[in-house]
């Protein structure tokens, strides 16, 4: 994620004392931020106090800037409300922001003489635009965060050729797939890791249905959160009472790194909503990519969860906030039974609302 | 929450380059407590170890001095012991420790020509006691954190005035209520938000029963942690075999901003013991009101999960330890059938014991 | 866990503002170390910015040294991707690397005239093996870390005999078991505090079939994460269609203090393989001795939940992310039905895997 920026900070040459002063909080800020912790949480000076009163105007001016959208809040003490309240609607209602580039895009296979299904996917440094002004240096599959989903049905063979342009070696790992050992993309447990200017082909059949994802799984606190992942689809999960979906929906959450608090690689106000017309039935599936728990809660409508990990669950159960662990999928079924404008975030708030409006993990489901 | 006090570092006018040096241990241990991480783990010194025995005496101090009834452990190697059994034993003791305010008491409606029940609430700034001694500046419905439990029954029309009297606009939201699209509450999204001075004016109908809470969506980073939330109960949530509760309890869990690690506004000492008698059965509403998951166990008596986030459960499971994630609810059936007196609390134990005895996330549940 | 070593930063004699501003780097990393956070979401420098290129070649450093198993990773840049390579190879395949000690071992009773199994424990400092080279301070039950496995029958009386001889007082608590109130083992609440030099005679009776562990109850944020817990198993836990395992397997989950990211007290390579044979069921109980939610995923083999903290569900479902909270137990059943070497970790990859290679909460299931 984008560091805040602390021009606030240097301004002007200070004393060779406030120079340090001024760094350390410039870090702290940054830190706080990295960790997606509330700035006001932070000390505005060292012997400072955590009073929503306290906050100082240089913390506070960092807090609010426009290139900092993670931080909290804290600033509204130091800027007066009507100009904190223009700028944070101007910010929520310029939702959805158009950005360059468009992850998690369906990829089509080759198919070969045999029926198999050939997907290839490159791996390389890239620069991705994560909402309007905020651009990044990612890692990703066919230049896009996420990478390309793959769709296969039940009983397909598959074959993934994959490329490494990074500067690093990499691997790539089916996660929760059945394949054979040696097609699993662990670097140094059952695969050398790929070199780059290498390639790598995975091999391995669509045994079940399945909704899951595919990852780096080499140097993963890195590559993993600088965009080296995508989708895997395998047929349709089963639903309850046989429902046919009108819209299948994937939500990968990411927190960290530099791709950050995003939703399919993008963070609001760049976020996608989801549109639905009344009485839809619409499917979702949260797919953990990050480091952190979401606890991803729906306005309006009920969330009935349906699968874990793409395995359809024996007693299906309601919620209106599902948390998704790293690693995890949940599958949930809403019925758009009510008309609007509904917010749909993590509850984390530190994730997705502060003193900026909203951010983060943050989108809309429309139903009209 | 209140930040360590850093008395023990500037105790003398240290050379320019100490100054920093101390400044930064000071920012350090303070950031550490923030994130209400053992500040044991933070380093003592910058080329300082983890060990235990390593703490330094300045970080010691800090660790255990009354004002931080947050910060984790460590300085058990500086103190003797049965100074800190001492401490801990008039700490553990003091419980339940008397303060001032009490949230979350019942709000009493007035019931409209047409039979609609309207409810008042202003939110704005107030003191507010988190524990004896410890007073912080919260923003706060009606005067208490939490705000008071709004009530209704089922088929219910109901009124809500909101006052905002805070310096910053604020919004409210009826979280997991079955609501009209511009009766939600969502700053920029559902409805312009509140300014200083004005009121907004939320109606709705409670269609189904339901144990939920409000809060405000506007800045929750900094409003929710600072206290703008309050329980919102819809008749009685189904129990298995018709099990009539001798009594109902909530809980709502805080752990960031000026409010910091609480049981219904309030950290061990002051929270609340639940107190039953032998045979009874207690059912319990965890709501998480906070930014982190908190794992609920309780000692001694099971608890049957019944219900999460006001929907009954298909499968109710037994646990001794149920993990909250933020805007979650958990509902538990409580059979007394062990006598004593048993810890309850958050199993992150940053949150809940350390050095000085508990604090924050504890509290005991009292069966005679 | 180890702090990140800074030799690096200090190699030459700086000048006064730039030592301060080295010190400033170090603690950070540290910091970011400390809290299980990758080092390159810190900033590099004050001004510096998060994008994997940026990297300094002074935290680069520190973040690949051997001494910093836990760091994450942003090293790449700095350094040759084939040197990295190598070194990440060589760890890997060091697995499972010797250490002095094991943790976990069961522990014979004393039958005594009346039936009773009485069983002792020992508190006491001890220096524990956590991989190969890193030693720590540990506080353990009879010398290891996890202190040893108490295996009892259902009926059984049972008598624990705890001699403290650390520098601070102690308690013991037999987390999620049915015992008389006085035998709980919570300072201050349910006993006085076993000081230096004295026991405590625990009695209680094995009520019904468990899966469980007893720990501190005393300044639980440093003596748990220090060392001070094991594991109890109660007769066999139900599993569905009466199925026998055929190896029972506990891991217990650590991840803060002096222990730091470990499972049975020990960090990867020197955790333990699970061995089993093609068609074995291996039943697993992850208990969660820590301070975070630890996601755990095994390849290859579906999971299937069939008990939370001991009590069998009501509705097994199968996961191949299991996420466990400080606290909670959750008890799986493999299904050994695919030949090979399969990766077992953490997925919080800041937990198990980085620049350096695997490291932490990561092992290793072998079928053959």
């Amino acid at each position: 994620m984008a560091l805040v920026k602390t021009k606030a900070l240097v301004q002007k040459p200070p004393r060779e004392g406030a120079m340090f002063r001024n760094q350390l909080l410039a870090m702290t800020v940054a830190f706080a931020t990295a960790l997606a912790v509330p700035v006001w949480l932070a000390p505005g000076a060292p012997a400072g106090t955590s009073g929503m009163t306290d906050a100082g105007a240089t913390s506070g001016t960092a807090a609010v800037s426009d290139s900092s959208p993670m931080s909290g809040s804290g600033s509204g003490a130091a800027m007066d409300w009507k100009t904190m309240d223009e700028q944070m609607a101007k910010r929520d209602k310029s939702f959805p922001a158009a950005t360059k580039g468009e992850g998690g895009k369906d990829l089509a296979p080759t198919v070969l003489a045999d029926g198999t299904k050939e997907f290839h996917l490159t791996a390389a440094p890239t620069k991705w635009e994560i909402e309007p002004g905020k651009t990044v240096d990612a890692w990703a599959f066919n230049g896009t965060v996420p990478g390309p989903t793959i769709h296969v049905n039940v009983g397909d063979k598959v074959k993934v050729v994959v490329d490494n342009k990074l500067p690093e070696s990499t691997s790539v790992h089916w996660h929760g797939m059945q394949v054979p050992n040696n097609m699993d993309g662990v670097s140094d447990v059952t695969q050398d890791p790929i070199p780059p200017g290498k390639s790598f082909t995975y091999t391995w059949d669509a045994t079940r249905p399945m909704v899951t994802w595919y990852h780096s799984h080499h140097d993963g606190t890195k590559q993993v959160t600088s965009g080296l992942y995508g989708a895997i689809e395998v047929g349709d999960i089963p639903t309850p009472d046989n429902i046919k979906p009108n819209q299948v929906v994937l939500m990968q959450l990411q927190d960290a790194g530099t791709i950050g608090m995003t939703i399919n690689g993008k963070s609001f106000p760049a976020t996608k909503p989801i549109d639905a017309h009344l009485g839809d039935w619409v499917e979702i599936t949260y797919i953990n990519v990050g480091t952190m728990e979401h606890p991803m809660h729906l306005h309006g409508v009920d969330q009935l969860v349906i699968a874990k990990d793409g395995f359809p669950l024996p007693a299906p159960y309601k919620a209106d906030t599902v948390p998704v662990s790293p690693g995890e999928r949940y599958t949930v079924l809403v019925h758009a039974d009510a008309k609007g404008t509904w917010a749909f975030h993590c509850h984390i708030f530190p994730h997705s609302e502060g003193a900026q409006g909203m951010f983060g993990l943050f989108t809309e489901m429309r139903i009209s």
